[in-house]
C-alpha cells in the first residue's frame, strides 16, 4: 500500500471538478454516514453531470428522503465514469458491487484508521467522526450550494456515526459542522426524532426479549446478550432492528465489553462488540478473522451456539488481559 | 409581573461583577443544568468575592467534581450577599431554600419560558435548550477565564438538557457553544459516558420491570408505564433512577404521549409525561396542578393506583382531542 494514493481536500476537489460521468458507492449494509455522504455528493454535483449512487443493499426507508430530487438518468452507456466510494474502509465491504468495481475505485473518502487504500486516491480522515465531515468541508472545497436537502444528508450522517454526538468520536468539529448544517436548515430534531427516539413496538418486545438473555463474565467486566431466531419470531422484529440493543450491554456500569450475539437464519452467528477504553473491540473481532473501530467492531462465528459462546469469550479474554484488566492464567 | 423585572447579558454581568459575596442557588432534585450553572458561575467569579453554592437536596456523586477547588469560605455573617437563582422557573421549585430566600433574589438566570418572574432581575431566554448556553455567553460577556473544569461544568449543563444533543430543543446555538467548550477542555467523551452511557445494574433491572408493565391506550397514541415501590425494592434501584424510564414510553413509534406513573413511599403517585409535537406535556400535567416544558412535565397524583391512572388517562384525552388527535365524545 502507497502512501502516494493519500491526497488532500483540494486534489479530491478537483478530481471530482473535472469528471463529467460519476458513480457514488456506498458499503453494504448501508447506515446514515455512507448514504448521507453518497447523497450529498450526488445533489452537489449532478448540475451539468451524470450522477448515479449505487448501494450493495436496500436503502432503508428512513433514508429515502435522501435522494428526493436526484435526476434518474443512468450513466451514458459506453462512458467511462468516475468511481467514488464513500465511508467504505475496504473493497469487501462493497458486497455484490466489488465483482464489478474492484480495481476501478477512482476515489475513496473516508473516516476509517483502517482503510485498505484500496482505491486509486484515498481522502483520509481518521480524526473526523463521520465521512459526512470531510464531505462538508469538501462541499466548501467545491464552492457548492449547500441545500436543505444536503445538509439534512450531513447531518444524518454524523448523528448517526456519533450516535448522536454521544460516542467518544464526538469531536469540536463534529459540534461545529452540526450548529452550521441546523444554519443551513437541517432538520436536526426530525431526523433525530427518527434515528434515536423512535422504536417500533416490535424493536421494544424483542429489545425486552434479549436483556432477558442478560449474563455477566469476568467479574462484570464483559456483559453479553442473544438474540436468535426464535426471538425474531417472538417479537415480529428482525436483524436490522438491532443495531441499538447491540449498545446496551456496554451501558451498564463496570462493563468494559459488551457483546451481542445474532442468530442467523444458517444458525451461525453474528457477534457485535462494544468496548470501553483501553478495551479495543477490533482487536477482539480481528482475532476471529472480523474487524470494525475501536470501540464497535464485529465478525461472524460460524458454529453451533455453545462453542460460538466459548470462542468468542477466549477472545475477549484474550483482550482483557493483554489491557491488564484480568489476570493471564 | 412587570416586564421591567426583564435585563440582558450586559446588565447581568454588571450585577455580577459589582457584587462581592453571591450565592447560587440550584432547584430541587438538581440536574447537570442547575448545578453546573451554579458551579460554573462560582468557580468563575471566585476570585476576590465569596461564593457559594446552595442546593435544596443531596448533590449526585456524578456531579461532585463541579465544585472541585472552590474555596469552602461562607460567606461572612452579616453581610447581605447577592443571591442569585440559576435555572429555576418558579420559587417554589426551591425547596427548602424557600423561606430562607423568599422575596430576596437578586438575579434569575434561566431558560424556562415558564419562568415566574419572581426575581428582582431576570436574564430569560426561553429559546436556550439549557441555561449553561446563557452562562457561557455571560462569563463570555464578564471577560472571565473559562476553565477545564467550568467547561465541563457547561458542557454537562447543556448536554442533559438536551438529551445529548437529541431532543427537540437543541439548536445550533447548543452545538456551537458546546463546540466551544470542547476547545476549550471539556471532557465531552467522559461525561457523556457517565450521563448517558452508564447505567447501574440496578436501574438495568428496574428498567426491565417498568417495560413488563407497559399498557398502550387511545389506539397506540398514549403509551404508559408504572413503577411500583414493590419494583424499587426488587431491582435494588430507585427514584432518582428513573430519569430515563420515563423518556422510553414516547419512543415507541406512534406514541404522542408516554406517561410513567412512580409511586411515592407514601402510596401518591408522581406522573412524568413526554410528548411528541402537538401534544403539550405542561397542558397535560397543568390538568393536574403541575407544570414543566411543553415536550416534558409532571404532576403529583394523590390517589390510589386505579384513580390515578383514570385521573391522568384522562387529562390525556383532554389534550389529545383538544390537539385533534382523537375526536371529541
Amino acid at each position: 500500500m502507497s502512501t502516494n494514493r493519500m491526497i488532500d481536500m483540494a486534489a479530491a476537489a478537483r478530481l471530482l471538478t473535472e469528471a463529467r460521468h460519476i458513480v457514488f458507492l456506498t458499503h453494504a449494509n448501508p447506515d446514515g454516514d455512507t448514504l448521507g455522504c453518497a447523497f450529498a455528493l450526488a445533489q452537489a454535483l449532478a448540475e451539468g453531470r451524470h450522477v448515479q449512487v449505487l448501494c450493495p443493499d436496500t436503502i432503508g426507508e428512513s433514508y429515502h428522503f435522501m435522494g428526493a430530487g436526484l435526476p434518474e438518468e443512468p450513466i451514458p452507456a459506453g462512458s467511462a465514469p468516475f468511481v467514488v466510494a464513500v465511508d467504505v474502509a475496504d473493497i469487501c465491504l462493497l458486497g455484490d458491487l466489488r465483482q464489478v468495481y474492484e480495481n476501478k475505485i477512482d476515489l475513496c473518502i473516508d473516516h476509517h484508521g483502517s482503510n485498505r487504500l484500496f482505491a486509486k486516491h484515498t481522502l483520509l480522515e481518521p480524526e473526523a467522526a463521520a465521512t459526512a465531515e470531510l464531505v462538508y468541508r469538501l462541499l466548501l472545497e467545491l464552492g457548492a450550494d449547500i441545500t436543505h436537502r444536503i445538509a439534512d444528508c450531513l447531518f444524518a450522517g454524523i448523528s448517526i456515526d456519533t450516535g448522536c454526538f454521544r460516542y467518544a468520536n464526538t469531536t469540536a468539529q463534529s459540534h461545529r459542522i452540526a450548529a452550521e448544517l441546523i444554519g443551513l436548515g437541517a432538520r436536526a430534531a426530525e431526523l433525530n426524532q427518527i434515528f434515536f427516539e423512535t422504536k417500533t413496538r416490535s424493536y421494544i418486545a424483542l429489545e425486552h426479549l434479549a436483556m432477558d438473555s442478560l449474563r455477566f463474565y469476568f467479574d462484570g467486566l464483559c456483559a453479553l446478550i442473544w438474540i436468535t431466531q426464535e426471538m425474531y419470531q417472538q417479537s415480529g422484529s428482525h436483524e436490522a432492528e438491532t443495531d441499538h440493543i447491540a449498545s446496551r450491554p456496554r451501558q451498564i456500569e463496570g462493563v468494559f465489553v459488551g457483546a451481542t450475539l445474532k442468530e442467523r437464519p444458517d444458525g451461525s452467528f453474528r457477534a457485535s462488540l462494544r468496548t470501553r477504553t483501553p478495551l479495543d473491540a477490533a482487536a477482539i473481532c480481528g482475532r476471529l478473522g472480523g474487524g470494525g473501530h475501536v470501540r464497535a467492531a464485529g465478525c461472524t462465528i460460524k458454529k453451533p451456539r455453545p462453542e460460538a459462546e466459548a470462542v468468542l469469550l477466549e477472545a475477549i479474554r484474550a483482550e482483557l488481559e493483554s489491557a491488564r484488566l484480568v489476570g493471564a492464567e
